[in-house]
């Protein structure tokens, strides 16, 4: 898979808490224990220190996570597991329900439920890999009761579960965690309203108000104003409480006690990586995008931040009579990295910048993802055409729509995941008016697969390929980055869809510079006599590209690989040139069958009837994304060159 | 079409005030007079009783419209164009904007641009017609500045313009009119943070604060609450009048120009249906439902309703001096309908009892179209079991998660069009837990026309196909209604979309008793031996049947004509086996191209590769739906019955 040459770091030793000593801390039997719900405020917090050493050594031993959410919820959730929720030892199907809105927080919540037995201390070392701990929430994990990844549906959940319990007689309490820049999003008051009028007095939101959302300080991107009072003006009580000390946090829950009917939500003041004082987020200097929202600290970062976590863990310990804390060791490898790779945003991010050069009129709209859609440099050189929307889709995309109806071209960005799917109705209004919006949707496909399927955007083109007046596309290279984007902007008649690949990929043939841009038609990336493979997009288009180098030098059938970065459009012409009599084809999918371009393929091929009948095979996403290594997805969903090459194969049978 | 047999009451003599009545109370240039904004509250009030009539006269001449909602708004809208917009006199590229969110006051709209000779007066009686004045607000019709339809996009859409404006250097205020009830959609609190942060003082907000959504009392659905502390803690601006009352609405305005930058919302307090006794909100009986939401009125309800409205439009006139109102008539002739009809709402409400009535679990979802979606008898029969959510779709989908991963069976009801695009990414969360929860989209398809492409859903099944563990289905009949939401309820593993036509139609054949539901098979409705077209839906067959047997009569070639009621599923053998060897293929689909049905069958017959090459042609909408009659919009999209005739012998040339 690529030309693998060059190590990324060295080995590094990981130190993590055994189960061993969070039973040493709480008593041999922690969840007997738990039942008298009468751990002290330093228990609770020696609990959250060991927690926090995991969570870290989990998230740089996957290489990816979420450190600044998870730490700053790690006291909260400490105490909601070790204190709050009742009938824990009965299973996840009779306790008290915890559930997480804001999602990033998986490994905090995954670290608290190892220390507490509940999950396996060897799911330590399976965070985000195939049949492990997924990257966000999902229900298949013991105690964890809703899938997260998309954000403001946690509310709206609790509501239902709480609805349900009483129709069957039962009374739970259920916790909501939720962000604070997750409050940009309208479902979270949507979500409200009802739950006052209900009076559904068994929900207890926690707001982990760390100040900092993906990128910066959510003041800096859609401050939230009086949250007290919002709040209250929807009928719920409100708690305030700092959020990392937990005896505060404890005079606050049993304050909740007083007022039984009314939902009630804790606003808890949080620090964004609590726990190592360069993670947190005060250490942040003013106009600094904020380095500890997602993906594993460097080695240095790990180490001394190890170091500050060890020592408020052992200082905790030692208060508690209890010695020192100790920690196991593994080693984690370093990971090969391919020298030279395609970065689609890299390439994006320049070629935004040279558009906005260009056009006065274009204005860049961002949902709280400046780094991860390559916006920074056209923020830092265009700051007033630069709108951070914060998160909130759409709302985003529907400004898009006012701002295109007064004259300016208006490029919309977020995940392909979110931005195919949060604002769908509001892109449909918008193509309806016939103004052009940009929209580019980055993370596309399914890879990476740390995140998990609320990130993997494998239905994206399905959610938006029947909006009329919208075009989707699909680069392979910086250089196609290049070509679509000024298509879109200079020569689109409509509205378009930008899908892009965010992995970083060694891709094995050239962008043909002479190729003009035109609708439905795409470009022959390697040539064969025997069979046509159509694909799109960078890691797909270079396995399809080994494969067919391997089936050829195997089998001796030579096959054509075919890049049609149209995905809702295919010009018939074309494609009969483009198969020129070749009667095997398969077309490949970053996307499910379903809705894909394979679809539109083979049904554009059945309606140019030729003769004699090809034979055609369809070969993508069939099953919901699994999280894992990108190695390790590839391969499940059969998309690696190894599998590849078996389609090929399949589907030339009389010649291989 | 259909047995055409009984007539839709009797003729009607209808009362519309011509614009030279309009011109006698605003002098005979109307334009040139606003530019002075100095008319008097009761002109005003005077110009709005004339645009009532005129509202009434629209919407009953259309057969369809909302009065309630139009009503209410007058005063509102005859203020902002008579005294408020500035500029409107250098037309609608150069004034002050009005945005409609709310959208279902468009009849409103029309009478007051028609008044004061923005658009042409002989529009009054081509509401909801083909190329006439859509059902809700469409950019192609002058001054109406944003597509709207599906609620709560109003605000947003006036911050993109606000900053489109500011960007290019021109200050202009930005009018958005919003429902109450629109204010239970996420989107319109997700929009209010930014206005205020970036002081947006351009946008003035408009709320019709008439009590009543489609179906009661918004109190009762899901109530607002203190809503002048929820926009003040947003950060807005809040003045609250009589929405009726001329002066106070003037006072009110004034207030507002000591608040520049601020964006600014009033709160209205209005009547819904104000002006007719019997339409106002407050006649409303207990536990009854608002009868004037949509639709239009009853023979009776028009000449009492206008005797009202006249006497009030007479004894403004006698106060200013003007005698009395003359008007102009004309008839409305009587419908014609058929006698018998497939009516799949009044079958669905029936089934969807009976299962309440086996299931103790099934719950019942709603977002204010108890009315629309058929769920009067289950809410009144089962009132625990049946969950109001209000205008609130995310939030609706999710609950529905919530109850479903409580042992609940949650049914979840809104219009299609919505359903399948709001909620899109909550369903696709739903179904990733592995949960059952089955969602029924009524007003599915291209008819009714009188809405307009806001309301026509030809894009629901695009939007949902590809999400994993979903299966959608729709039934032709009302017997396919029961047996598909008994295999829902009881057989399906997974999650199901039902898709419902909601126009009744005359059906020329019967459901097959002995017919056992399997995905991804349906059933052959006539036989023929020359070619299979396939299809769905009721009217969608009934023509497709009437088209065959005109085609078999004219030409000899048979046609047999298969129901397949799955939409994103179909078993290859079952396929192979119903076109047995036919060689002449239609696909009929009630929905976009491109991700219907026609698309899924066209590549399922490709990877058959069925010898010799069958010949396919694919008919369903290409293009932005239109607004009209359902005759006029059914022969516009070309799936009537003559242009199905011409399809079909297109597709059998060989034989015809």
């Amino acid at each position: 898979m690529g030309d693998l040459q060059t190590d990324q770091g060295e080995s590094l030793d990981l130190q993590y808490v055994p189960v061993t000593e969070f039973h040493r801390l709480l008593g041999s039997d922690p969840l007997t224990r738990l039942g008298s719900r009468g751990l002290t405020p330093t228990v609770v917090a020696a609990f959250a220190a060991l927690a926090r050493i995991n969570t870290l050594y989990m998230i740089t031993g996957a290489w990816s996570g979420h450190i600044g959410t998870s730490f700053s919820s790690l006291e909260i959730m400490s105490w909601l597991f070790l204190n709050e929720i009742r009938d824990l030892e009965k299973g996840d199907d009779a306790c008290d329900v915890f559930v997480s809105s804001k999602g990033h927080d998986a490994p905090a919540l995954y670290s608290v439920l190892i220390g507490l037995g509940l999950l396996d201390e060897a799911m330590l070392q399976q965070l985000r890999r195939l049949r492990g701990l997924p990257g966000h929430p999902h229900v298949e994990t013991p105690y964890v009761q809703a899938n997260t990844g998309s954000l403001g549906m946690g509310i709206s959940k609790a509501k239902g579960m709480v609805l349900a319990n009483r129709l069957a007689g039962v009374e739970r309490r259920v916790f909501v965690l939720t962000g604070d820049g997750e409050l940009q999003e309208g479902q979270f008051w949507e979500s409200l309203g009802t739950a006052a009028t209900r009076q559904l007095g068994e929900i207890v939101a926690i707001i982990d108000h760390n100040r900092i959302q993906s990128d910066t300080w959510v003041q800096d991107v859609s401050p939230l104003g009086d949250l007290e009072a919002k709040l209250r003006a929807f009928g719920w009580h409100v708690e305030r409480c700092d959020g990392h000390d937990v005896a505060a946090i404890e005079r606050t829950f049993r304050a909740l006690d007083a007022v039984p009917q009314k939902p009630k939500v804790v606003i808890a003041d949080t620090v964004k990586g609590k726990g190592v004082s360069f993670m947190e987020g005060p250490a942040l200097k003013a106009g600094e995008l904020y380095a500890y929202h997602s993906g594993a600290p460097k080695e240095e970062a790990y180490t001394a931040g190890m170091t500050e976590l060890l020592a408020t863990a052992n200082r905790l310990f030692a208060e508690l009579g209890l010695g020192s804390v100790q920690t196991e060791v593994t080693t984690r490898n370093p990971r090969r990295e391919p020298r030279t790779t395609e970065n689609l945003i890299a390439g994006y991010e320049q070629a935004l910048v040279r558009q906005g050069d260009r056009r006065k009129n274009l204005v860049v709209l961002d949902a709280d993802l400046i780094k991860d859609c390559g916006l920074v440099s056209f923020a830092k050189k265009y700051p007033d055409r630069f709108i951070e929307c914060g998160i909130a889709e759409q709302d985003m995309v529907s400004m898009a729509g006012g701002l295109a109806r007064r004259g300016a071209l208006p490029i919309v960005h977020s995940f392909a995941c979110f931005l195919s799917a949060r604002p769908n109705e509001q892109i449909y209004n918008q193509c309806s008016e016939g103004t052009k919006v940009i929209y580019v949707g980055s993370l596309a496909g399914l890879i990476p697969g740390g995140p998990g399927h609320s990130h993997q955007s494998v239905r994206d083109i399905s959610a938006l390929r029947g909006v009329a007046h919208l075009s989707l596309v699909e680069p392979a290279l910086e250089a196609e980055v290049q070509s679509l984007l000024d298509y879109a902007v200079t020569s689109a008649p409509d509205s378009m869809y930008i899908r892009l690949v965010s992995v970083k990929w060694p891709v094995p043939f050239a962008y043909p510079h002479q190729h003009k841009v035109e609708p439905g038609r795409g470009w022959v990336v390697r040539d064969g006599s025997d069979a046509i493979v159509f694909g799109y997009g960078p890691w797909l288009l270079a396995n399809a590209f080994e494969a067919a180098q391997e089936v050829e030098q195997s089998t001796g059938a030579s096959v054509r690989l075919v890049n049609l970065p149209w995905l809702n459009r295919v010009d018939p012409r074309w494609l009969r040139e483009v198969i020129g009599g070749r009667r095997y084809i398969l077309t490949l999918d970053n996307h499910y069958l379903k809705g894909g371009q394979g679809e539109m393929l083979a049904t554009a091929i059945a309606e140019l009837a030729l003769e004699p009948t090809p034979r055609i095979l369809r070969v993508g996403v069939t099953s919901l994304p699994e999280c894992g290594t990108n190695d390790e997805v590839l391969a499940h969903h059969k998309l690696d060159v190894a599998s590849l090459v078996k389609s090929m194969r399949y589907v030339v049978p009389q010649i291989a």
